[in-house]
């Protein structure tokens, strides 16, 4: 089958990679969609390190060998094919999602960068009988691949614990920040200001609920706002440092951009401020199962995050053109 | 009368600073004990710094000017003497202590440094009649003036939303880590281990309700013990970025520490494990009259913490040698 795969830090599309077999309370699906995450370009330029700081934080080894093609994308919807042997699933032909898990044995593996499980890149793949949801209400499964990057927005709002009342700021509108707008708005909070250098961006982000966008070119969001929860979704340094040094007192930030390097702070300013900051990554299998219901009952519409689509064989170009903010928020593979 | 007063980076004994008048809504007090507090020793010794931190923060001009006598002392118990007029307070011989602010009309100032407005480091002060909170059960007013920096620790530990079976590490046993352990104990947490290089802060960290002590010079703390909170009562850079490497995922971390210079931290692995970080300083009202009823009625007996007692004219030599963690934890200043 066809699959596009991580060769020496591009993308390429191979037609020979060997139909996965589903063992006992797996599934074969076909991948009807798959979206690609920043995680993947970062990982696609900065593997070595992104594996070098998984290793130090105690992560364990991925097992990854970047010498050999990596499959990746875990932002997938697809349809049910076959299910493994003793395997109680859906019938064939069900459009279903599912966390990025592979349930083996007694191995759980995350569904993310592997040489070895192959992800939503590609023609086929392998889910876990467990884990899958049905898609609902007709829902085009295009949207639904969207159902994982918006599980990461509610997740944030979730743990940022903020109340209807309460001024947001989402700083970077990129997927993310795009993921942590719908969230806000789905939950009827009333104030969201959202902050992007990009002017597409910010029509995107508008779009998806945002009630006001600013330039940052233009002056610090916080010259305009006062916002009670902040939620960083760019992940370069020197943006929390500059956020403690302008919030007010008492601000929760949320920091879901995921910043590589090392980071300065001034603990001064947030201790006087008595900030708080939450670190986030990715959401409960709760929160993704709320995050598809949501999508399914249009209490979000995924529409105007969706810029493109490619085949497997555009993947490399489509991985080049997302670094331009202008151009596109989400690429849908559709193998 | 005689006061404390910071003259070019030394505290020096001063006869002839003018009596305090008390204006309406204040009260003239004779301190009977006033701790020294490592915030002073800190303002001594970097007091251009603080200042410049706190203008840069956006926290208003201190108006302090370090070319004159700064008073301090914020730690304080005293003894009602007189006051002003339209004022009903309590009777003359009263014993109080006070949150360190003097109103003044419409205006409110902290009584932290000032040129102007005596602090506890003097024989006599001026303290705000609403203010005041009598020192009940008889309570040694040396005692009493332990109630500032023990609130320190309450509202640390109330930030914390530490519950009573979740394991507790606190890393620095100077005066603000042992509040946090002492509140810690006052409130039942049944699992409370403290980490410092001193054997003598070690000490006073048992004798405070630490069920186990370690000392850093022997391996990280994290190699013997997984807590679910980390309070951070040391402020020097990089421990914050060490607790995010070393700690596990969902770590709540209360930064008490007050960190004056920049920090490197690594988000990635904050994100990673998705760990809060909740900065703290000082405490509210009802938290200080807490912190006072726990230390009068027995829960927090604070006799342990006292290791020095010295009078105005040896508060300079206090400042030097509290320098040295063997010698002492809390000196107090009797006028």
């Amino acid at each position: 089958m066809r699959a596009a795969v991580l060769r020496d830090g591009r993308m390429v599309c191979r037609d020979d990679v060997p139909d996965p077999v589903p063992g006992p309370g797996q599934v074969l699906v076909a991948v009807r969609a798959c979206g690609i995450c920043g995680s993947d370009l970062h990982f696609a330029a900065h593997g070595e390190e992104v594996l070098a700081l998984g290793a130090k934080g105690g992560f364990g080894d991925m097992g990854v060998d970047l010498n050999r093609d990596v499959f990746m994308g875990h932002e997938f919807s697809a349809e049910v094919l076959e299910a493994g042997p003793s395997t109680d699933t859906h019938p064939p032909g069900t459009l279903v999602t599912s966390i990025p898990v592979l349930l083996s044995g007694n191995s759980v593996e995350p569904i993310v960068y592997s040489n070895r499980t192959v992800g939503g890149y590609a023609e086929r793949m392998l889910l876990s009988a467990p884990l899958l949801l049905p898609i609902p209400n007709g829902l085009d499964p295009r949207q639904a691949a969207l159902t994982e990057p918006m599980a990461v927005g509610l997740h944030a709002v979730n743990k940022s614990r903020i109340e209807r009342g309460e001024v947001a700021l989402v700083i970077g509108c990129g997927p993310i920040g795009i993921a942590i707008i719908a969230a806000l708005r789905a939950r009827g909070v009333e104030t969201i200001v959202a902050s992007d250098y990009s002017p597409k961006r910010r029509e995107v982000a508008t779009a998806m609920g945002a009630h006001q966008t600013l330039d940052p070119a233009q002056g610090s969001p916080f010259d305009t706002v006062t916002p009670a929860v902040v939620f960083e979704a760019v992940g370069v340094p020197g943006l929390i440092d500059d956020i403690i040094l302008r919030a007010r007192p008492g601000t929760r930030l949320v920091v879901a951009g995921v910043c590589m390097q090392p980071d300065t702070v001034h603990p001064f300013f947030a201790i006087a401020k008595e900030i708080n900051v939450q670190f986030v990554l990715a959401y409960d299998p709760n929160e993704f199962a709320e995050s598809l219901r949501a999508i399914a009952e249009g209490d979000i519409d995924v529409a105007p995050v969706i810029t493109g689509e490619v085949g497997l064989d555009g993947v490399g170009a489509a991985f080049d053109d997302l670094a331009d903010p202008e151009r596109h928020c989400k690429v849908l593979v559709t193998p």
